[in-house]
């Protein structure tokens, strides 16, 4: 019966969501591992591997972010958090602009696995703050040579919130600008 | 019997692969516009939208692109090209940052639609390198003002290319750095 179930990728690339409001509902280690596999299928330049991932659900901490983070008040409910963090020493040339899009692309792949999972999740900015970026370094012990892209909330949705539509024709250009 | 050969999107996220060897065959502009429908379904930093895509399919246009520019040598084989452009005015607070990490993730929406539509895609970097910025601004008509991220190949794979597993367990940290 599973079979039935399963959406296609174009699918659950449209339904994705920013999710805010959460049931309270913990996801499992398993689940993370899923969420964590599809991140580290990003593609990444030259095949150098710029990510790390801190994995939140201790609750003191959960809270501790919350307060000191402009956009990740709904950290708390989620009950779990990512950080996506991006080390330009190991990016192709040593480039931060390379770390940084990979690590665009892995964050990606997180919010879309969440999705497919039937989980919520959403991308809440640190960088390019640079007071957010050096406040989360101290709270987890982030080396000051590594930089905390965002903080991604994951739990189960409340399920009132819904994908925007984007599409836009006047976005595409054909042959030239 | 179609239903039977979809497959889960964590599959395909896990089978995306960067494909640079093409059959030849034609993309239909109706799978480009798949493709750029999933583009546009990337989150945008507050809701503003900082994308801009220019779809190539020209010939001698492609045969520049993939001359003066150093990864697109695969180019016209392909037979097709998105350009994703950055629009940092566009963007939330008017930042490139925004602007880059937004099309970093309809980037990669490009890539995972294309492997789930059974082409092959491989982003072609564009940026960071200020020279080959320049030399595609001037092939295309491009504004200063706006980034020509990178430049995304699409076409039948000629199906040799195999996806990397690079999942690491080193790279996740549980609570704390």
């Amino acid at each position: 019966m599973e079979k039935l179930m399963i959406k296609d990728t174009l699918t659950i690339i449209a339904e994705r969501k920013s999710v805010r409001r959460f049931t309270g509902e913990q996801v499992s280690k398993e689940n993370i591992y899923k969420i964590l596999r599809a991140a580290m299928a990003a593609p990444a330049a030259i095949h150098m591997i710029p990510w790390k991932f801190i994995v939140l659900t201790d609750k003191i901490k959960l809270q501790t972010l919350a307060d000191g983070l402009p956009f990740a008040k709904m950290l708390p409910g989620a009950g779990t958090g990512i950080i996506v963090c991006a080390v330009p020493k190991d990016a192709a040339m040593g480039s931060e602009e390379f770390a940084i899009l990979d690590c665009a692309c892995a964050s990606e792949n997180i919010l879309l696995a969440a999705e497919a999972l039937g989980l919520g999740a959403v991308w809440t900015a640190i960088y390019p703050n640079k007071e957010s970026e050096e406040f989360v370094r101290k709270v987890l012990n982030i080396p000051s040579h590594v930089i905390p892209l965002n903080l991604i909330p994951v739990g189960y949705p409340a399920g009132d919130e819904k994908p925007k539509d984007k599409f836009d024709d006047g976005n595409i250009h054909w042959e030239n600008w």
